[in-house]
């Protein structure tokens, strides 16, 4: 028996998020009947670094899981994206050591929201942006991204994964990069709340359009108030890129 | 009653095709559905510039059609956005002369087809590309892209829209771009055979894979011989990005 990670991409369309839950397709579950079929039957557990919510895609989600396997990591990814659904396949395996879990070895995580920014909407961006109209003000967007780098309590923007848990954590990285129509966000933690970033990307568009200014967003985040939040921002523009270990 | 030009963007993966069809659900009949609800339920007949494949996707399609409205083009535009399905939308609508036809007015046409050359498949990407592996040979599929450019005989690599239709085409773009691992294939003529992009990607597959030599490649072009083309590449990885007037 030996301890594998695995690199995760999925689109996050057809899933009920990654957690498994019952009576519902969900990224963890199909991890789970695919290697219990590789595992002649046998279930095997899968530990995910982040519980992405439903609709939310994901190009760097890690994962790990204890497996008896003889023929090398490269053979055991081939494998997995053989059995595996369309949706979801696996980019890289490894080696990892004894009882590693993703989630609680990791030292950051790295998502990227897309809006896509145009008059008309977008079929072919339907699945992986929000799309936003009026023009939003790209400067004061960028702005207003920068009051949430460093260490601050982000009670406005979410809520703990665990009940009463705290919600403080550090961003590293939070701003805007324009490729014309499409304004990609990407923003850096060493760990994420429940509904954060789209929290956050949601009160940043009123921040865009002039609903609000910068200086508002700043007090809302200080205020530490849930309900200050602007409106969660839908998941298909969310995906989880990278986990730094 | 004016005619109207509309450019038309479309995710094809869940239309059988362009073209109208009894029993199967196509981007022309969502589109004259849509319309005969805004011409209080009379039928419209929709002309398009080109009938894509089924799974083919388009960004740049033209289409044309007589509706009797009088509230402007940019209102027909909202209104069509906000009755078509999601996998469809038009992103501009512009009056047209009288009788406008966009397939023969059409000058030139242009399509790109994407090829993701990576050792494992990407979900992300599963919709509008096609999967290669081993590693392309980006040179050889360049130089080999450069003998299709001028006019030819492209019996090789499609057959006319028309039985007994002649075969000649004249190509002004065939290249390639590559982004990291994904490889863009731009190709822009007068006209298109029928499944002519598709046959010349299979076939530069089969020259990037050293299969066959640029110099194959050329030899079949000029033997005229529709079964010397190499496989027909999938569907997803086309869209047709253009059509100039």
């Amino acid at each position: 028996m030996s301890c594998y990670k695995a690199i995760l991409e999925y689109d996050g369309t057809g899933f009920h998020g990654y957690q498994l839950q019952r009576n519902a397709r969900t990224v963890q579950g199909e991890l789970e009947a695919t290697l219990a079929r590789l595992n002649s039957g046998s279930p095997v557990r899968v530990y995910g670094a982040g519980r992405t919510d439903s609709g939310v895609h994901a190009r760097g989600q890690v994962i790990s899981f204890d497996l008896d396997w003889s023929h090398g990591p490269g053979k055991l990814a081939r494998a997995l994206n053989a059995h595996l659904p369309r949706d979801v396949a696996v980019t890289d395996v490894l080696c990892a050591s004894e009882g590693f879990r993703p989630r609680f070895s990791a030292r950051r995580r790295r998502y990227e929201y897309n809006i896509y920014n145009a008059p008309f909407r977008s079929p072919m961006r339907e699945r992986t942006s929000w799309h936003v109209w009026p023009e939003l003000d790209f400067e004061a967007i960028q702005n207003g991204s920068e009051v949430l780098i460093g260490k601050h309590d982000f009670a406005t923007f979410g809520t703990a994964p665990e009940p009463g848990g705290h919600t403080v954590r550090t961003v590293f990285k939070a701003r805007w990069r324009a490729y014309g129509p499409m304004l990609i966000f990407e923003i850096e933690a060493d760990a994420f709340l429940y509904k954060m970033v789209r929290s956050i990307v949601g009160t940043l568009r009123q921040v865009g359009s002039g609903e609000i200014t910068g200086i508002d967003l700043s007090r809302r985040l200080d205020e530490r108030q849930r309900h200050l939040s602007g409106p969660v921002a839908p998941p298909q523009g969310l995906c989880l890129v990278e986990v730094v270990y």
